[in-house]
């Protein structure tokens, strides 16, 4: 399928990329600080007609990051079950930095407060099932793959080992769940497996495309096959209202109001539900690291298309 | 208008009542104490007919206490507009129990992270207008009338009184709050309006109408006329989905996925966007503070007719 | 007795009193941010011969505030008893800011940390005996003059009615540990008292002499009458050493090591058992809330004359 | 030298002996969970005439743990310099447990609050020189050797191997620290070297003779030579004094009033400056992690000999 520009589109990447200028691009991951900080690209997945739209380079790629912690959410709750994941997880939303260890110690018992915040998405990545560490990877992987119908997308191996090399605070994390028993095995191996995650790299195209299957409650837009059962993507989709969009996720609810996932290399993953999927990238961030023109961009759509689910 | 009873609502009643054993009645105001634990009653308002069905008492009077919060956050957003009540309240969830002054002291600035916890439905009903606590309180108890289509609603004097006499720690938020400058103006002032909406009485019924009109964007369910403006009524709405059910906001949005707001009365107001309202009475408590043959009702309620928003 | 001036103290004070220019002056309680920054007197009492020496301005006036926390739990120890208090204030330090309440809500049971942070004070303060505030206050001053040997020590009443009028932190303090039965009675009276003992004023030499009796574990240095009893006053010289410097304890302990109180208004009580009561007065104060100049001075006077009781 | 024994003291472990009924060994480390829980010694060292005497069995070795952190800190300070360390680690007290992360977090800077405390412990191992880990180990328990005049001392290798193997919480605050570059390196060489510190072995007059070291200012006992610098010796007692026994210092400071430093082995290491000496082993431990038999100990031994330094 090919995505056509958009006059439309357009008008609204035009209106909203001078906001480039007030944010900046992660720098905490090395690999990440070398992007153009003005990019801005959108792609909106139509499913009821599979057409798609887009304005900027739509082709550019950038990796996941946290956008990841949602779709391996989907197959840790495929692999293990509800009650085994949420057993280990929690589901609320929290007033917390994503990468904050302090609820871990103040809780009782210990366990993330969501599948969202770091400790939450390391946790998850923890259960998802393979004999080996690559095994585990290549399932995630594999999924992945399914849910943007392209075979071809994998992990930028530079970016995953920059972030594996650097990553001490996650470490701490796994170390603190380890001790209590909200994770297992071998810590490094698990780093390994989320780096990559993190890593995985794709256009904003491919995300509309992501988008679009959780538009329809887990079905292929393109085969009507399920990649996702109905039940999985409806908690995914909640998620993403609750605590998608880090600390600004309620703000974002008001604003918005619909379920997205944003990552700090500057990529939002959009749910219209039944209507369309939308990837956008735009790696300035704000203070929170969400996308700051993205953000913006999403709340014109949102209001000229009455995208609300409230 | 006139309710009818419902054998399909009575059929769920009869079955989540044995919950009613598993939970306790809020002890901490002496007035709540006294209820009936068994209790359950539950109203649904239809809106595109305006009929009403319910099981269980009706007309059993209870008081609103957090319920009140999403009432008065209308009218203080009329009162102000949103950039003066969101310039001293935050929109964000939070996992911190509803009482906790522990995050107004490590934020910067110190602002309640939303105004479904008590900080910031106290600095939210600070915000309301009038030349005198008296008029200040008028204004909320009239405003509930008008949403509530009963113009016999109003506080349970002892109640209010109860609360009043016993409210050290909301006290303590008061005063933490007017260090920082969230809120001015008499503490004893504001705490007399503040357990008087809280101790707004109604029954279910009365619940299911208010809820009737969120669910028509903020519209009159029989006059057709605004009572509160569609961005306003979004709002709360908004705010009911991502805390709206303490700290067990987040599994109600999976598991119910409805916008809606408990109270330790044990009273719940649902939201069925476009469909319909619903009200709840069952004072037996989980350990979260929310009805727990309540919450169950409205599960079962949420999925035999797909009310879910996700 | 008289005080006589001393040039080896005048040297140590010119030496030290640049650091003024560093520091600033408290501004939270407006009548304490009118004083001159760039006081700095010292009075030092000998015990062994009842002789007094001085350097700057050794009459100049000063509230307490915080000093007067120690002075109060001698008192509040001889009305209730050792165990009576400490069931309702720990002995511990923290790393917290004096006027934090977080520590309070995670703290199981809800007890202050130590009687020098805000909220243990006011738990201390409101363990005095008497029929009334009135009462309770005149005990509080009545035994402050006998420790500082002067009839006419009381406090300033416009300090007090300022502290009085802006101490919505403390009031919020007071209500939280109202609401764990911490504390009892009416908080507005509690504060009028509490802010009283803050606002008792004197010279550094009245300082020096309370430290003269703290110094002989209790006993007036003049008449040899016990004013403490030795069990109390090492119990106050213990809590002066864990905890009397703020969150600068730890690092006075080190590096002048002597039992010591200091004051948000620049005083600085300090104790050299068996040798000498020491008073400083200089309200350019550091980050930590103590006095900088004074910090400096007692750290030269120390190491001159080895103080340490490391 | 040889230890006597000693009725008076004998006495006195007779009467506390009981007390550890109400304890219980540590379990968290598999290795130290198989003690006699009602095992009780203890050695007191005269430095004044270089006599000993003792109680219970003498030879008994157990684990160093936490009393560890006070010697490493001494030769840490050595090794780098005043400056070096507590630009690294503070010097004030916590009401935290020692294991916490919280406070790292919330911390501006983040650098542990104390070297008594694991993650200032820590941070303190992680200072010592040397070329390898292996010299760096080597070097601190030579220095530890030097303290107790016994080149047999050396660490439990099977005690190391168990806490090696299931320390997730310090590889947690080890991480931590790296991240905000409190402490750089390998963590699993620095944990290798941490656990073999905590595993040092020895009997209860050992550590009297380690506390005559520190009651002399750092000087051994027999040749007079130094064995710390007095500057250094003195910043260490201070550190046993504000924060040596846990959470509980500030209680066992009024109680006590020496500088002493207890492990989680049931070790305790008592300094009463110019006198003495004391080690004690007991490893039924209190709900603070302190021997509860050792610290009535002593106690009754420091209210009979006026020890306090208060």
């Amino acid at each position: 399928m090919t995505c056509h520009t958009s006059g439309d589109l357009q008008e609204i990447v035009d209106e909203v990329v001078p906001l480039t200028n007030d944010g900046e691009v992660a720098d905490y991951i090395p690999a990440l600080a070398e992007v153009n900080k003005h990019d801005l690209s959108v792609a909106v997945y139509n499913v009821r007609d599979n057409t798609c739209i887009y304005a900027g380079d739509y082709q550019k790629k950038f990796t996941l990051q946290s956008i990841s912690k949602v779709l391996v959410l989907a197959l840790a709750i495929q692999d293990r079950g509800y009650g085994y994941v949420f057993d280990r997880v929690g589901m609320e939303p929290t007033g917390d930095p994503f990468n904050s260890i302090s609820k871990l110690e103040t809780s009782v018992p210990s366990k993330p407060l969501n599948p969202m915040i770091n400790a939450g998405a390391l946790a998850v990545t923890n259960m998802i099932k393979g004999d080996s560490a690559l095994e585990r990877w290549s399932r995630i992987r594999d999924f992945v793959q399914r849910l943007a119908s392209d075979k071809n997308v994998t992990c930028d191996e530079s970016v995953a080992k920059s972030e594996f090399e650097t990553s001490c605070l996650n470490r701490a994390l796994c170390y603190f769940m380890k001790q209590h028993g909200v994770i297992e095995g071998n810590i490094e191996e698990l780093m390994d497996i989320y780096t990559k995650q993190c890593a995985i790299e794709m256009s904003c195209f491919d995300l509309a495309r992501i988008g679009a299957v959780f538009a329809l409650d887990g079905k292929d837009p393109e085969t009507g096959k399920e990649i996702i059962p109905k039940g999985i993507a409806r908690i995914c989709k909640t998620f993403m209202v609750t605590c998608g969009m880090y600390n600004a996720s309620g703000e974002f609810a008001i604003k918005v109001g619909i379920p997205a996932k944003s990552g700090v290399s500057g990529g939002i993953l959009g749910v219209v539900p039944e209507r369309c999927g939308v990837g956008i990238f735009g790696p300035s961030l704000d203070k929170r690291g969400n996308s700051i023109a993205g953000l913006k961009l999403l709340e014109i759509l949102a209001d000229k298309n009455n995208f609300s689910i409230f």
